[in-house]
């Protein structure tokens, strides 16, 4: 029997590995609600709204490559807008389903609940175009091909795309066929032209080293890229976006590259090399050092998704992933200069010392573990983390292009959904941790075992540094009791507290670290504890403000 | 000394009566956030997060006629736009304030934290074009006659508007001036003829009752109204939206009418009526009774903000604000036949009695008092309370087009701020409380006092009875302990309570009506306990699937 048109979409999903729907269900989306229920492969992973399921399902594709959202038409799609937009400026590809009214009523400008009331039925579809790599609004007679040509931008861009379902053709037989869109492929020429540049570009240098960035995460060329580490020999420093694309505990790691801003020994060492190998790097603002990094473009090598640029000159259709392994086997091993990455700061503190940010960040650094999900919330917390040294095997994951407060803890809420067998470690500050925190009883309700920590600095610290009064009103939030906030949200047998001295930081952390149950723990610290980082900004705004 | 683009809008905006701003501040937005808390006219009030900003906005215009909102870009705005979106669909023009990136970023293309990574600065307002009736990106050199055109065109459509503001330009001086467009006039002419031919309508027919309509609310016309209604002595029916719009404890009430759903003496009086005055009345779906309003348009004159539609032939130019004055001017009183609303039913149950359908609206019927201002959140809740005969003065506001889950509990907060000295009720599903639900934080942090009902049914109550397995898993929701809220979100002093008999509802009621703290009472029903309204759509949609 044919399959209905949200049955085949949904099992072309599958077939690429979404197997986790996250989302609200609404009456214009019952068809696509239903079919996520009855799909044996599939999972619907209900979530308290919709912005919340669209940083789930965007965490949940840090992990897994993919993620899958489903919301209703109108109310719910433009509330997960900035969380698609998100995943679009992260690099992620997510499937966003949307269920329409039916077409019957879209044909008759029928005057219904969750629309504007004005009879327009392809308004919302509009504003997704911006945050979405293709569109569709799926039928019978489309189904078919439109899923194979979104799954395929999909891959292509690493960006979202937008599949709209009216819900009377929803259920009808899908009546047409469709072969799946062909990968991109490289060009061989094109490819052993690369090859050869890079192999003698390299050969007539004295030193080099690689900057590998997120985009090697986002294609899952991870493991090609520590290959052509192992065979090239050439070291690396790490960028702040996503930063574990590579193992910081190797011999390569020279230390966290910011620019100007941080590490001077590493900003020396990487600007001073005669060429840089960029693979899959964002030059951002935060990646970038507020744009302190200053790369020499005639020394740089830029290895991009679908082409490589040497020197300046792009040679297109090379995939990233045919040129690494190709890469790994021309190149011979060298015993490239190096720089040992800084010793780790030692915590300060104990006992009833308060906690500040050198008790604090190297107590977090030390908590990680091999294989660990670190969730780092945008803000002072996830700037101080981003310089721990990851242990091996660990992901350390923060949103630092679109930087949208409140992403880390559904986010946090995916990644456990998509690594259910690994340690999931959600660092957030209060003041984002209050924009979604309703996703908390999410993780009781799927059995999950988080270990959240929530640094409490009563306000947005990270504003407080950056704006011109920081005591100014706007940077106040409402006090909450957090470690009560579990049990209020139905979260039984975690472990919950508030601690605000070295000593109960320490016992909060030993307990958590026990793993038998959820932990919650609210880190309370001086309003102005803020991280190096976070600091450095802040002083360097007064500079530019006082010039 | 000239003011700055962002002093001179928030000046304006101020001069027409937004003295609250709604918001979540951000780095771009630091220019807008700084000159609200710099301007003492001008109260900053901080929502957990951009979406509940916009709720909380949009129930404040409900009460005062116009709201604004401001938001960070990229991430804050999109955040938002789903309730700016709401704000659109139910006719209340909202201010959306937005901070952007430095116009010499914007110029640079430069890829910063909050965009996509493309350089593209235009993309965001563009996805606010569908939900605002203007827009405009503000410089020192068209603030003046942007502003004006923004508020006339916010005025005249009751919608919202879109206010970008580039950091670097926004504290510059303006440098031009311009008058406030003049409010739109009707042609006396039209306006002449225009009560001539309702004189005439109405002269000719023997039996006539109005239809009112939220958008006089809108409009702020209730008492011209009312006024037309005392010359006049017709009868009027109340409609679902926003029902208030004339007091339901007068003589010509004669009922809730809502198609041929409810209410069969009501629709027989309204529909066999030979002539039905509509005023600013919305035809929506769940307005007509899911369309089952028949209303023979020859015997229908509509009343809009703008013109009038006499028997299906319009007259442009007539504002309903001269109309309605002019109609109580000219029409003689008459003794309409009309009928007696329907006997409120009485509660039912007592004691250790569970707490039914037909314990609890009743009960909710009899607690509201003159002046009350309710929030029904749309689901069952709403459905039930919509047919409660309200008290003199008491508003009700639901979000009956735009439908939106999460909307009750922050608009309420707005309208708290809004009506400082008015006992505000908020009345929501459990399911729709989870997606909001941070709000609660800011009643308690402003001194607030609302009294806040949680219908606990266990689900998304509305969805089981329209979906077609009601026990489908997308329908549950995490299972919260709703009673233990307000203390981890440091509301203080707050009655809180959980009820599950018919005797406790009733002392919790009873306290609740003290008034001596704010109240917080979860109301936990049997899974399936809904309102008759809901239970009847549910056995509509049984018998279409059945046909």
């Amino acid at each position: 029997m044919a399959l209905t048109v949200v049955q085949h979409v949904l099992k072309r999903l599958a077939d690429v590995g979404v197997v986790d729907v996250f989302g609200v269900p609404g009456d214009f989306a019952f068809p696509v609600n239903d079919a996520v229920c009855a799909d044996p492969r599939l999972r619907w992973i209900g979530c308290a709204n919709e912005l919340n399921a669209a940083y789930a399902a965007e965490g949940y594709a840090r992990v897994k490559g993919l993620g899958a959202l489903c919301t209703t038409y109108g109310v719910g799609e433009l509330s997960a807008l900035a969380g698609v937009a998100g995943a679009y400026a992260e690099r992620l590809p997510l499937f966003h389903l949307v269920g329409m009214p039916r077409m019957a009523a879209q044909r008759a400008r029928a005057i219904v609940h969750h629309t504007l009331g004005d009879g327009e039925y392809d308004l919302f579809r509009r504003m997704s175009e911006p945050i979405s790599c293709a569109q569709a609004v799926m039928t019978p007679q489309n189904a078919a091909f439109e899923t194979e040509r979104l799954i395929a931008a999909a891959r292509h861009h690493r960006r979202p795309v937008y599949m709209a379902f009216p819900a009377d053709l929803a259920a009808l037989p899908v009546v047409a066929d469709a072969a799946p869109v062909e990968a991109p492929r490289s060009d061989p020429q094109a490819l052993a032209r690369a090859v050869a540049s890079i192999e003698a570009a390299l050969g007539r240098v004295g030193c080099a080293c690689v900057l590998p960035g997120l985009l090697v995460a986002r294609l899952g060329l991870n493991a090609a890229l520590q290959a052509f580490i192992d065979a090239s020999g050439l070291p690396f420093a790490t960028m702040f976006h996503d930063k574990t694309v590579l193992d910081e505990r190797q011999d390569g790691y020279v230390g966290m590259y910011d620019g100007a801003l941080m590490n001077e020994e590493v900003r020396a060492f990487v600007e001073s090399r005669e060429l840089i190998l960029t693979v899959g790097t964002l030059m951002t603002d935060f990646n970038t050092g507020a744009f302190t990094a200053r790369l020499d473009p005639s020394r740089v090598i830029a290895l991009d998704h679908h082409e490589v640029a040497v020197a300046g000159r792009t040679i297109h259709s090379v995939e990233m992933r045919d040129l690494l392994p190709a890469l790994a086997t021309a190149l011979g091993r060298r015993d490239w200069d190096r720089i040992p990455p800084a010793p780790r700061p030692a915590p300060e503190g104990s006992g009833d010392d308060p906690i500040t940010a050198g008790a604090l960040y190297p107590r977090w650094e030390r908590f990680f573990r091999e294989n660990d999900v670190v969730v780092a919330e945008t803000g002072t917390a996830s700037m101080g983390l981003g310089f721990a040294r990851m242990p091996r095997g660990a992901n350390f994951y923060n949103q630092a292009l679109w930087g949208a407060i409140g992403w880390a803890t559904p986010a946090a809420l995916g990644m456990a959904v998509a690594a259910p067998a690994r340690r999931v470690i959600l660092i957030t500050g209060e003041g984002s941790h209050q924009v979604s925190v309703q996703e908390l009883g999410q993780f009781a309700r799927l059995g999950l075992r988080p270990i959240i920590f929530v640094l409490n600095n009563d306000g947005y610290l990270i504003e407080r540094l950056l704006c011109k009064d920081p005591e100014i009103a706007y940077n106040d939030v409402a006090r909450w009791r957090y470690a009560e906030l579990p049990r209020a949200f139905g979260c039984d047998g975690w472990f919950c507290a508030r601690v605000e001295t070295c000593g109960a930081l320490d016992a909060a952390l030993a307990e958590a670290a026990k793993g038998e149950r959820a932990a919650y723990v609210e880190v309370v610290t001086g309003r102005y504890e803020a991280s190096l980082l976070s600091l450095t900004l802040s002083d360097r705004l007064k500079t530019l403000a006082a010039e």
